[in-house]
């Protein structure tokens, strides 16, 4: 079962219930049902059991979920057991701040290796890492056998260095640049640009 | 037209036509079409045309969408013809970096309070702003009717400053920390959690 065949949507779905479920193991809590965590959500008990379903069968009728069950397959599912190397490129205050937080590793993502193009950054420290010289990103990228990259470079620089990612391998991008970046089919990407989640509500307002 | 008869997936759209076109406009081109654009985007043109069509008519069958007047149309449809007030809670290294950021108000939201409730930030300055005692937040963003908020605090503190927010009158809030919150019907949340878009891409890497 799973593989391709489950819609996108459902998939994109999977890490909102691992974060919450992931939550409510933190608080000692055991048990759950697709109600609560639904209320938790904002989501429908129904959508919540259906889209589980395509993965297998992961509680009871009238028994609920077990939650370090769930977390456990879901963990699985999204192949997060352990955690992808990723590479982070840009370091200015967004990229220092993505630098700096800690809430990646134990959800899946281990930045290990940090790239800029402003000889001013580059060889100094950030927490823990030395800025590389984004010039030897492929190379980098490629000896590491890194397959994850977050892109936090201004817009105009975006498409040239994702290309460069693309020739080193990488498979999955998350673009913070504002502006949209061309792939190839084989590689993925998800776009963090916060003025296209105010638009998407202040369109509702008065 | 338009209201609240559009889908929601719809208006989410918008959102990157808009920035796509204000791009090409920068770039000096005067008209493009929805092939061009949906190349840009990855979305097919009928796509486009067709999320446009709810909205009235933009272009001319043959003669393509002037970009200018679909920039102006789409900034009246998603209400950011003018800039809204924004209020900035939490000023760790994410709301420094988004405090910075000088990418909003091009786009309609001005930043013009923020918050914190670490003593040792509160009365400092960051870029033009002085940090705010977050214990005034809701007198301060009532006395300036401030609309919008960016939730930039950690998951533990998110629900109780959430109901703050709400008390204050916030009718959307942009919510970077880790969690789902609670809020009445009425008001609009969008998530930025790079974990959930990392978890979205792995699941498709072997």
């Amino acid at each position: 079962m799973a593989g391709s065949a489950v819609p996108d949507i459902v998939v994109g779905r999977l890490p909102l219930y691992l974060r919450a479920l992931t939550q409510m193991a933190a608080s000692g809590k055991e048990i759950t049902s697709s109600q609560e965590l639904g209320e938790r959500l904002g989501i429908s008990s129904a959508q919540i059991r259906k889209d589980l379903s395509q993965f297998g069968e992961f509680g009871k009728q009238g028994t609920g979920y077990n939650i370090a069950f769930l977390v456990d397959q879901l963990r699985r599912i999204l192949k997060v057991e352990q955690a992808w190397d990723v590479a982070l490129i840009g370091v200015g205050d967004l990229g220092r701040a993505i630098a700096h937080y800690g809430g990646f590793v134990d959800r899946g993502y281990r930045i290990v290796a940090v790239f800029d193009n402003d000889p001013a950054k580059i060889g100094g420290r950030i927490g823990s890492f030395t800025v590389q010289d984004a010039a030897h990103l492929v190379a980098e990228i490629r000896s590491h056998n890194i397959g994850v990259a977050m892109l936090a470079v201004p817009a105009r620089d975006a498409q040239a260095v994702t290309d460069r990612l693309i020739e080193a391998g990488i498979r999955a991008i998350l673009c913070y640049a504002p502006t949209s970046i061309i792939v190839p089919r084989s590689v993925h990407v998800q776009y963090i640009d916060p003025v296209l989640h105010l638009q998407r509500m202040t369109y509702y307002l008065g």
